[in-house]
C-alpha cells in the first residue's frame, strides 16, 4: 500500500521530505563501458557500430544495412491498420499545429543613440533522434520528437532505433514517415549516440541528439554533450493529480495508474482536501491493479513511490505541488484555472476532470517529453526552443560608437583588458581627428 | 606567426579541418577531487566550505562571515571612481534595456475541437551566479549573468566570488548591487558550486547555476546538473572577422588581438578577399603586439591559434564561416546587412567596420556569455530564457474529448499502455451513457 499522509500529522514534513528526496531511479555505473564504446566508434567507424550491433542485437548489418531502405520502410507502414494510421495522423496534426505556435520571433530596433540592435533564430542543421527499442518502443515519442524538430526547420533528422533480433516496431517507422524523418538507422545504445555525435563513414553528424533511452543511451549523451548538444537527461515518469471531492473515484485511481504502468519507478501522487475521497481512492487503485494487464509494475510503483496526501485546502495543494514540480500535474477541481494561477514550478498542466493526462501523451498536442525529478524547477518540456538558436546583432553608426564607446573603454581598463580598450579607441580617434 | 591559408592551395581542406578541429584546452581530470569536495559539503556544510575556503584562498571565514554584511559592500562600492560607476550603470541599462526584450509571452488559445491549449512562462525561483576571483574576475560578466535573471524575475540571486588571501575586487561588488543580486558569498571553487546546488546552514539552495570559472567550476557544475539547472561550460574565447580590403589594417589587428589578449587558448581568425590586406593586417597585429600590454598572452595565442585566410568572394567567406561557427562574427564589409543574412551559425554578430567587437563586451546590450568552440550549431548565448521555463496548458471540454479522445486510446493500446487507454475511456463511457 502506498502512503497516507495528513498535513496535520506531526512528523508530516519529515514525511514529505522523505517522499521529495525519494531516490527512484538506480543509476547503474556504467560510465566506463560507454567511454570504450565511444571511443571505439570514433576510431572505426561502421566497423564498430556493426559489430556491436552484432553482440547487443544479434543483428548482422553491412554499411548498406545500417538504415532502412525507403522500399523496407514503406513495406512496414503498410502493415499498419487504418484506425492506427489515422490516430498517428491525427496525432502529428495536432501536435505540429500546437508547435508551429512556439517559433520565436526575430527581432531588430534602433537605440536612442542611433545604434541597431536585435537577434535572430536560425535552426539547428541537422538532429538525431533517438528511439528506443523493445518495450518502450513508443510512436507517440518519434512524433514529440521529430515533430518540433520539422517544424523548426532542422533540414536533416535522423533517428536511431534498435531492432533487437531484427523485431521492428512498424508503428515506430510510420511515426517517423509521418513526420518526415530522413534518415532511419537500425542501430542502438551507446553506439548510436557516439555515430550520431561523431559521424561514421556512413552516417553523417549530427548537431543535436534528443529522445529518450536506457542507462548506456544517457551515459553516451552525457559524454557526447558539448560536442553536440543534448536535451536534458529523463528520469523515471511521475503524475501529481489534485482533486476534491467532487470526483468520480475510479477515474482519478485511472489516472495515477496510467502513470504507475510506466514503470516500476515511476511516481503516482494524489494530493485532495476531501479524506474520505482519498480513501475511495485507494480502494479503486486496488480494484482495478486486480485486472490491470500490467499490474505487477503499476502495483510495485504504486506500493514503493505512491501516496495519498490529504490537505485542509487548496492553497495548501497548490504550495505542495511547487515543492514536488510535478512532470504531470492533473487539477480536478471546481476551479483549474483559479488553481493554475497558483502553480509556479510543472512540466504539464491539465485542468479539469475531463482532461485525463493520457491526453497529453498523446494527442492533446503538447509535448510529453517534460522535465522529470523536479527539474520542473529549472527547466521545460521539449520544443520548437530545443531545435533553433539565437545569433545577437549589434550595428554601430560612428554617432553611436562616439556616445557609448568612452563607457566600453573605461570598463577594458578597469578589466586590465588593454587591446578591447584601444580597438574603441581607435575609432573613436578617427571621429575626433 | 599564425597560420596563412588561400582557399585556392591544395590542401586548404585539410588545413582548414585542422584548425577547426585544433584542441585548444587543456582539461585536467580533476573529476575525483571535485566529488570528493562536493560530497563533503553535502555532508557537512558551512564547516566544509570553511575549511576548504581556508585551504584554497588562505581566508578564515565563520559563518557569520561567509556573507559580505550590506556595509563591507557599500564601503567596497563607495571606493569605485565615479568614472567607472556610471560606465557600470551605463552598461547595465543598455543589458537591461536589451533583455527586456527578451521575456517571451504566455500563450492561450481555443482549437477546433473546443479544448483550450497554451503555455505559460515563470520564472527559477532561485538562481546562483558564479564569478571567478583573480585575474579572470571581470564586473561585466557579473551584469551578463545577474540582469538576464533579475529581468526574467528570479527572485532571489546569490553570488560566489572567492576573495583568495581576502583580496576583493570593489568592481564586481558594485556590479552586482547595481544588477540587484540579492546574497554575497565570498566562496569559490566546487565548494561554491555545491554549496548553491546542495544548499549548508547558511547558503539556501538554489536552482539554477550560471557563470564562468575554471577547471574545478566547470567539473562541479557537470556534476550538480540534473540536481540543479546550468548553463553551457564555456571553452576559451574566439572571434572571427571577415573583412573586405575597405578597412583600416589596424583596426582589424586590434580587433584581432582583443580576442587574444583574453587567454593563450584564444583563437583569433581573419577571412578576406584581398590577399594584400590580409598581409597588411598581419603586419599591423605584429606591431601592435610589441607595445601591448598583455603581449605575451596575446602573442602566444595569435602565434598558436590566428590564422588569415584568403578567399575569392564572400560568399566563400560565409561558408567557412557557417563552418567555423564562431563566438563572436565581425562583419567588416560593404554590405554587413547582405553578408550576415548568410550566416547561419554565430553567437553575435557584429555589424560594420564602426561595431567593434569589444563594444559586444561590455555595452551593446547583448549577451557576452556566448557559445564557444562550435557550439553556436545548436545553442544560443546566455538570455532571459536561461532563468525561465514553460509549463504547458491543456484544457479539454466533454465535446472535445469525445473528438479526439478515441485516437488517444487507439494509440495507448497500440504502445501496451492499458491504464492509458481507461483513463480516457472511462470518460468516453459516461458521454455515451
Amino acid at each position: 500500500m502506498p502512503q497516507t499522509l495528513n498535513i496535520n500529522q506531526a512528523d508530516f514534513e519529515a514525511c514529505f521530505l522523505a517522499l521529495l528526496t525519494a531516490k527512484r531511479e538506480d543509476s547503474p555505473d556504467v560510465d566506463a563501458i560507454v567511454a570504450d564504446i565511444i571511443a571505439d566508434v570514433r576510431a572505426r567507424g561502421d566497423d564498430a557500430v556493426i559489430e556491436l550491433t552484432e553482440k547487443f542485437d544479434r543483428l548482422n548489418l553491412t554499411p548498406d544495412t545500417l538504415a532502412f531502405s525507403r522500399e523496407e520502410i514503406m513495406a512496414h507502414c503498410a502493415t499498419v491498420p487504418t484506425v492506427e494510421r489515422e490516430a498517428l495522423e491525427l496525432a502529428a496534426d495536432r501536435i505540429r499545429a500546437y508547435h508551429a505556435r512556439q517559433l520565436p520571433q526575430d527581432a531588430q530596433w534602433e537605440d536612442e543613440t542611433g545604434a541597431e540592435l536585435g537577434w535572430r533564430w536560425t535552426p539547428v542543421s541537422a538532429a538525431g533522434l533517438y528511439v528506443p527499442g523493445g518495450l518502450a518502443s513508443y510512436p507517440s515519442s518519434v512524433l514529440m520528437n521529430a515533430i518540433p524538430a520539422k517544424v523548426a526547420g532542422v533540414e536533416r533528422l535522423a533517428i536511431c532505433v534498435p531492432t533487437p533480433d531484427g523485431v521492428t516496431n512498424p508503428l515506430v517507422l510510420l511515426a517517423a514517415h509521418i513526420a518526415g524523418v530522413d534518415e532511419i538507422y537500425r542501430i542502438g545504445g551507446a553506439q548510436a549516440i557516439a555515430a550520431l555525435a561523431y559521424g561514421t563513414e556512413t552516417i553523417a553528424p549530427v548537431d543535436k541528439i534528443t529522445g529518450p533511452g536506457n542507462a548506456f543511451v544517457a551515459a553516451a549523451k552525457r559524454r557526447v554533450f558539448g560536442k553536440v548538444g543534448i536535451d536534458m537527461i529523463a528520469g523515471p515518469s511521475e503524475i501529481l493529480v489534485i482533486a476534491d471531492g467532487d470526483n468520480d473515484p475510479a477515474w482519478i485511481a485511472t489516472d495515477l495508474l496510467s502513470q504507475a504502468e510506466h514503470d516500476e519507478s515511476a511516481q503516482s501522487i494524489l494530493i485532495t482536501d476531501d479524506a474520505e475521497f482519498g480513501e475511495k481512492v485507494m480502494q479503486a487503485v486496488t480494484r482495478q491493479l486486480e485486472t490491470l494487464e500490467r499490474r505487477v509494475i503499476a502495483g510495485a510503483s504504486w506500493r514503493d513511490f505512491g501516496a495519498v496526501i490529504v490537505v485542509n485546502d487548496m492553497a495548501e495543494a497548490a504550495a505542495l505541488s511547487n515543492r514536488l514540480a510535478p512532470e504531470h500535474l492533473e487539477l480536478c477541481v471546481a476551479d483549474p484555472d483559479g488553481l493554475a494561477a497558483q502553480i509556479t514550478h510543472a512540466g504539464a498542466i491539465f485542468l479539469g476532470a475531463w482532461t485525463p493526462e493520457a491526453i497529453g501523451d498523446y494527442i492533446g498536442g503538447p509535448n510529453h517529453v517534460l522535465p522529470t525529478a523536479r527539474s520542473a524547477r529549472f527547466s521545460s518540456g521539449l520544443s520548437v526552443m530545443d531545435f533553433v538558436k539565437r545569433t545577437t546583432l549589434t550595428k554601430m553608426t560612428p554617432a553611436s560608437l562616439a556616445a557609448i564607446g568612452p563607457a566600453a573603454e573605461v570598463l577594458a581598463i578597469s578589466e586590465g583588458l588593454e587591446a578591447h580598450g584601444l580597438s574603441v579607441r581607435a575609432r573613436l580617434d578617427k571621429l575626433n581627428r
